[in-house]
């Protein structure tokens, strides 16, 4: 049956919620009012939605505890839009739509209007969050959500709704710093971590015409990296960083476990090259010493990326014909993506498809 | 009486040297003969040297064990041209010259032919290091030294010996980061640490038309900092990075001490910009967290500078007569010169003329 793609009814929409960080695994099927519609906000009516790392740390309160009653996660959502607010003017009712990891900004500050709107320092996330006017934003795990027409983005026609969700935050995450750092044909990329977003890292990398090398603590996702089309894949062993003196132009990382051998990294960096942190270890980087820097190399972070940013994605990922490595299954399953991200067997996103519509 | 400036005899140099870390005040007159005047090379009389806090790092031993028996430090130098390998052409016996804290290369490498020969490899250093021949290469607290034609830069008349020195090494050190990270007119620039190395980011800062704010732990030095041309001292008690959100498109770290407010200064950077090293804390950045990164700001390093950087800075320190805080004493009061260092007395920058020649 195919889904019924209809406004939300009273602005109620039903999710699967998780009410305490405890009992995180269990999902349950809860109705909440939406934000309201206000007139830069457009509602889409949910078709499938990506799974992130993220979720699993909202979800357990490893990020802390939460800013809403309740959370329903998801910022990957590909749907359909049913209702326009009035000042809305790019979208129409019924098209399918991608919305990612952030839903609002301020509009106003210097980071919205340079095209860093991801780095606004009032923004409005996927879920767990409320609007200025208090009210809150649930993710896509649901049959509808809320965004500012920013935060939408029109899909190409040619990649299935299953293969866009997932690059609209984990895709875009390790674009923007790709493309932020000028990698193009002849590049050379490192990709620290081959999960969801390291996955990404490589197609992307590939794509743009890069040569990327993956690194990872074991060769067992070997096979898999020189499949998404890595040249090179190296185990970081002691001393692995010996044959790669100064041969980055990019690494991005990826892992988000700590004790990384950051000092070794920088040393596979060209002259005035940066390692960029996608993920975000809880503790700190111990291990770093400004003596590996002062060679002229960075280390620095990046977060999500910007429409424009997302719109070249989306064009890259459409005319490359970018397949992202997907598991895709019901929506009333999430809680076996969860725990496939929790045991590391994902490979490598989960894209939930709805059952509530 | 003025210096005699002649080639030194049988390659033989008198410096002041230090024979053991441990008596590291104990400047002795000593003869040695210098390392071979390959074809490339130029014999440089020394008129005067700056006195770099790498020179205290070094006779204490607090940079490791030394690479030569003795160390004769200085290599902050201006002189003039008393030899010439065969295949030198751009300098003239008698011209005036500076060398800074890098005097060989391997002339082959992609960055010694891109612009960073200063992040070559196999670099020669100012002092207590060894060519590849394993001939030794000593400082400029001495009658003379050799140097590759490629770090040997002709003087602007205007600038004045004892005002050029310091520029050599405290001056390029600075200078590079601020030329590399595009600062000039309208940009905003973070100084923290105002030593020798941060009173050259300032000015040269200044220079290049930037808005500078001085970082320090008190506000001992805050009048000099704004008669050098700063528009605002910070100083760094709890709390002082809020009313600085995202304000700066560099910050220059000269500071020597751990225990920085990395995290906090991190947030004072606009999105995309660094915080730039140019000093070496002996000890990790134990502090920094990537969750500040993630803004999309970085951690880097810089070392020295390049020659093109090198000879652009020289321009602007003649066309801005740019007048570094120097302290003139003679060569042979170098132990005070090293005392201001350990005890920080020092306003900014102590210059040795030669009582040798």
């Amino acid at each position: 049956m195919s889904p019924n793609f209809v406004a939300p009814p009273n602005g109620v929409a039903t999710g699967y919620a998780i009410t305490d960080p405890k009992d995180y695994l269990n999902f349950q099927k809860t109705e909440y009012k939406l934000e309201p519609l206000e007139d830069d906000r457009v509602t889409v009516a949910v078709e499938c939605c990506g799974v992130c790392g993220s979720d699993h740390h909202t979800i357990t309160g490893g990020w802390g505890s939460w800013e809403t009653k309740f959370v329903v996660t998801g910022h990957e959502v590909v749907g359909r839009v049913v209702e326009l607010g009035k000042n809305v003017t790019q979208f129409q009712i019924g098209q399918r739509v991608g919305v990612g990891a952030q839903v609002g900004s301020c509009g106003t500050c210097k980071w919205c209007k340079n095209d860093n709107e991801n780095y606004c320092p009032e923004p409005v996330h996927g879920y767990n969050t409320l609007w200025p006017d208090k009210s809150e934003h649930q993710g896509g795990y649901s049959t509808h959500i809320r965004a500012q027409e920013l935060f939408v983005f029109p899909l190409p026609e040619e990649i299935p709704s299953v293969e866009a969700a997932s690059m609209l935050c984990g895709g875009l995450t390790t674009y923007s710093p790709l493309v932020r750092n000028n990698i193009g044909p002849g590049s050379k990329v490192g990709v620290v971590g081959l999960g969801g977003l390291g996955h990404y890292a490589v197609l992307f990398g590939v794509a743009l015409g890069a040569e990327v090398t993956v690194f990872s603590r074991s060769d067992a996702k070997k096979a898999d990296a020189l499949k998404m089309g890595a040249t090179r894949f190296v185990a970081t062993t002691p001393g692995f960083e010996k044959d790669l003196f100064r041969e980055f132009d990019l690494i991005i990382c990826a892992a988000s476990g700590t004790n990384l051998p950051i000092d070794e990294y920088l040393t596979t960096l060209d002259v005035g090259k940066k390692f960029v942190f996608v993920g975000l270890p809880d503790e700190g980087l111990k291990e770093v010493k400004s003596q590996a820097l002062i060679w002229g190399v960075g280390l620095s972070g990046s977060h999500i990326g910007c429409r424009t940013e997302a719109l070249s994605m989306l064009k890259l990922a459409a005319e490359k014909k970018i397949k992202p490595w997907i598991n895709v299954i019901p929506m009333a399953q999430a809680a076996d993506a969860i725990k496939s991200i929790e045991d590391g067997s994902v490979r490598y996103r989960t894209i939930l498809t709805t059952d509530l519509l």
